[in-house]
């Protein structure tokens, strides 16, 4: 059994992490850290748990976690991993940082765009971009794994094949994303009430929005060269789904069907991305409580443009679900254990 | 394997069904009965399935079905079970019928309350009614077994050991039950639209539903004699979950913490009732998705009353969950066997 | 024109407050009062303001105020009130509260309940209990006026006419109630959030909710003696509307025809009051935004139970249109002046 | 008083016209005409209009209805208006047509979308587009006025200055539009119901939505020349509420402030088109049960694009409103005349 710590487990990526560790066959958690509730019965903040398990929030304290868990989850605000992680821990521990602090190579970057300085840059080169459809050998051997963010996920998911091949023109991308409110996570926000998100929707970061680097980094490995994109994110009033709607301009001429082939090469032989048939749009709630990202492409011969879809539950694919998926190859399981859920619906 | 046909799988508790048997480490699907949708991919219909099974939709056959499955789930309208089962069928196959055909032992209320024909009221006496905790030894044995009705689960759980110990006046029972909007099934009316529904509650079927002579029947056998009560269902803007608020008169002198004492004395062996801890309310979100029945009780000394509080999701306790745990018992697996989700949140 | 204050300007019942006096023919604001966000403009706390009104946030100093205003609405937390009202304020103007303060004549009720101090009992034989539809002659000579709670206003105006002609028996009321979450207010707080409260339900406050002895002092003037009754609150995943589910054994024979027509009696001439064809239930939606209270009942032969229903807009009938409708009595307007908004559907 | 008479009455947007008419001061509703519920009080199938009509439903006859209305609403299928207009009609009453089939001036563009043959081309060259914005002096002069489509209205004005101004490339708009539910109508389809469309979003009509090319013709004016473009709506678990993010690509080097200053120019005028303060998103919430459209815009330098937002209710201003707002200029009356409802929140 591997030994899992979660620092942050009382936040709803946490709270997820926990909800999949505790269902997955070849792991155990052993930590469920808190600063803000140690000491309390973990089944006590999130009632779902009530029964299933009986342990107690303990303080977030990563050094002596490690000498506990073989892997350490970290469902941490920005700046929290990188201010903690030293050679200590990681001898005795894996890690997989949830936050984005070792997400981008360009520390200059990752400080531009969070505010931050980052505390531990001499681990960016070690640090593996945790998509493991993209980076599934370099992810096997990390002692590091840096989890995607989620809008980065669905997004690069969704965008990738095209970008790859060189089927669509890199400066012409334009993300507009759609997330449920779990993904502003359970900070006590007047923003994020309910009388607030329901019955409403709105965009939010515009042109600003963090992620967007993220996704332009890795869309620039993908097409070989750097990528500047527009990304939007909105607000919509559901609890789980993250719906991206992405366009591009075509680079040359080719049929829907043609494209569709492109996208079957790169995922018919990956468990959890979904390429729908032909015609059907992703509906984020066919994927809620899974793993899987469902996209689809719809050629526009009208404006040359292809529009790329994707849907994903933020809190799995987005967050713990991913974040169990590295661990299972950081350890050498098979990659789908313990991700086995299906979708919920309704 | 056990081999599970579902008759009526394009349906909202069929769909739960197939969510359930197909990741039952002990069954397999063999049949996905569907009149409105034969021929077509299961998979189109509830798009949640895609890549994980691609079976196609076949008639709705119960003869046929029973030669090809071990068990067959009828997950059908009033009326179909009694109308098809046959001695041919129940021999070869063990029947769970999700309607109310065979729920009510007394022919005569089923067509006072259901407006139909009984077709095989032959059948009553040897039907049982499937509420595991309650006849988990006649299950194991049944031939036919009653799935209880989503409402009357809920409710009879949270009233049984307050009832059965004779604690509270059975006559002044007052169950206010509020369902998500599943539980009204898929077909297309108007007011099950999204519109009709969201930002809106009412209550329907007053001193009317179905299930008051099913929840009567069931308490009654914990009274030792008829039990006339009031029941209301409300329709809440929700997907799943069913919350029953219950009101009764004391019959005696009882502190919060004994009756307490005696819900603990019933279901502390129960995997899949939980008592909440003094004084947290349950709440539907917490047991989403799961098999789970969270219960809790509080006394009014102003009033001489118990408030009863119950919460599960009408989709799998109240219907395809508990389906599955009355087939493994009448299979002779360990009851919670394919049931163990953790309940998602948020 | 009326001069109006509001105290508590920011919360949502100080919003549609705002709301209502903005189109009211005959009342203007004149202050917006909010600790919180004092200097600020009002419509870059509630956006929906923009352009309607241009004005600033001030503090909430209700002396200051009352010289300016010819009626103050305070929207405030139990005893803000009750700590600032003074024989000053009374002199320069009429005092609408919308909190608790006022509404108990007993002192040790509001006490034991509240858990504070009443700062100003001396006004408590003076102060007018703002249910229009009972006391609308004492409304209209009242200097002070206590706004009714939102529950109580539903679940009095539902059960008034049983419980005054003395058809149902009022120790036997249970009182099961639903209200949208804008009812907990605008205070950032774990939850409220919309990741809590969307796709669940639960109740809260069970045997200890504030607004029980606000029903019990009321209906017990209609009883003509104490009544102590059960009284519900649940929480629903929708922004405004309270329906009330109440129960009550029945005294005497009675249709339902003859029940109805006792309502119409009482009810006819009320222009807020709707009494709902026979046979049809309340639905929240269907007074969104107005300040109509639906009303039905229906009878149970087999229990001798009543089952009486009401459905409101917690936000208009139940804070700050009832507000207006005292405010409109207080100074001799027509009680519906700028009260005749439409239920919005959907 | 303006007699008006409205021809499916019985829809969501014949609702809202209902609404907006009963409580404008100049205008009275003399015809509720509903095919599938002629006969029936209208207050019965919405009854949030209890006790505020008695009026019955009557047949959708148009002729009839002329001669006793001085404007006919049809809110009805695309091809019904086209099908029963003549000459005769339009001697005695003016027409409001909230469905396509008077919007597009080019019939084959018409046929190619709708699929279906116009039956009254002779009067599209008559026919004004009722965006009063645009055309407010050929509104005023109209018999026959084409209600525009929700997503156009709100996706013209969000981008009209900035097209018409020539400060964006016509071919770089890219329109990603999201709605709430009762823009897909009250028609009982699988597809709509509550537990289809809640904690879900998609997109639909991609490439291929019929307001597509109606959209481009109003920007092709302001561009001075064709435009083609992208247009993908989404749904939207939300009752009401459009909103539009919109993507263009520069053509010349400006200031966000340079570009609101022109938005400023174009609105500051118009009582219904709200430009946001700097930064400040439209939110759908904010414009909810008004005529109100909120627009802003941003700069995103690194990509040289303008994100263009737009927020409105699609039943007011996309619909029944922006109806209203028609026939108060072709009768001569204040435009925003019975329009001044002020959003409702939360």
């Amino acid at each position: 059994m591997i030994r899992a710590g979660i620092i942050g487990a009382t936040g709803y990526a946490g709270g997820e992490l926990a909800r999949l560790l505790l269902g997955h066959p070849e792991a155990e958690i052993v930590w469920y850290g808190s600063r803000s509730y140690a000491g309390e019965p973990y089944a006590s903040i999130y009632q779902n748990f009530f029964q299933i398990t009986d342990a107690q929030c303990l303080e977030d304290k990563m050094e002596e976690l490690a000498s506990e868990a073989d892997v350490i989850f970290t469902a941490t605000p920005q700046g929290f991993c990188a201010s903690h992680i030293n050679e200590e821990i990681l001898k005795k521990a894996k890690v997989i940082d949830l936050s984005a602090d070792f997400r981008l190579k360009d520390v200059k970057i990752y400080e531009e765009w969070y505010k931050i300085q980052h505390k531990a840059p001499e681990y960016l080169p070690e640090a593996v971009y945790g998509l493991c459809e993209r980076n599934r050998e370099q992810v096997r051997g990390a002692r590091l794994t840096a989890n995607p963010g989620c809008y980065p996920t669905c997004s690069i998911l969704s965008l990738y094949p095209l970008i790859k091949e060189g089927l669509a023109d890199p400066d012409s991308i334009i993300i507009d994303a759609k997330s449920g409110t779990s993904g502003a996570g359970r900070g006590a926000k007047t923003d994020n009430l309910f009388c607030e998100v329901n019955e409403n929707m709105k965009a939010y970061g515009v042109a600003s929005h963090r992620h967007t680097p993220e996704i332009e980094e890795q869309l620039g490995y993908a097409a070989g060269r750097p990528v500047t994109l527009t990304f939007t994110p909105h607000l919509v009033p559901m609890n789980r789904g993250i719906l991206v709607t992405a366009y591009a301009t075509l680079t040359k001429s080719i049929t829907e069907e043609e494209l569709r082939e492109v996208y079957r090469k790169y995922y018919e032989a990956e468990f959890f991305v979904r390429l729908l048939p032909e015609g059907v749009c992703p509906q984020t709630k066919w994927v809620e409580g899974s793993n899987f990202v469902d996209v689809n492409v719809k050629l526009d011969p009208r404006t040359r443009r292809v529009i790329v879809m994707g849907a994903m539950d933020n809190l799995v694919k987005g967050a713990a679900g991913q974040a169990v998926q590295n661990m299972n190859l950081m350890f050498g399981l098979k990659e789908n254990t313990g991700l086995l859920q299906i979708p919920m619906f309704p």
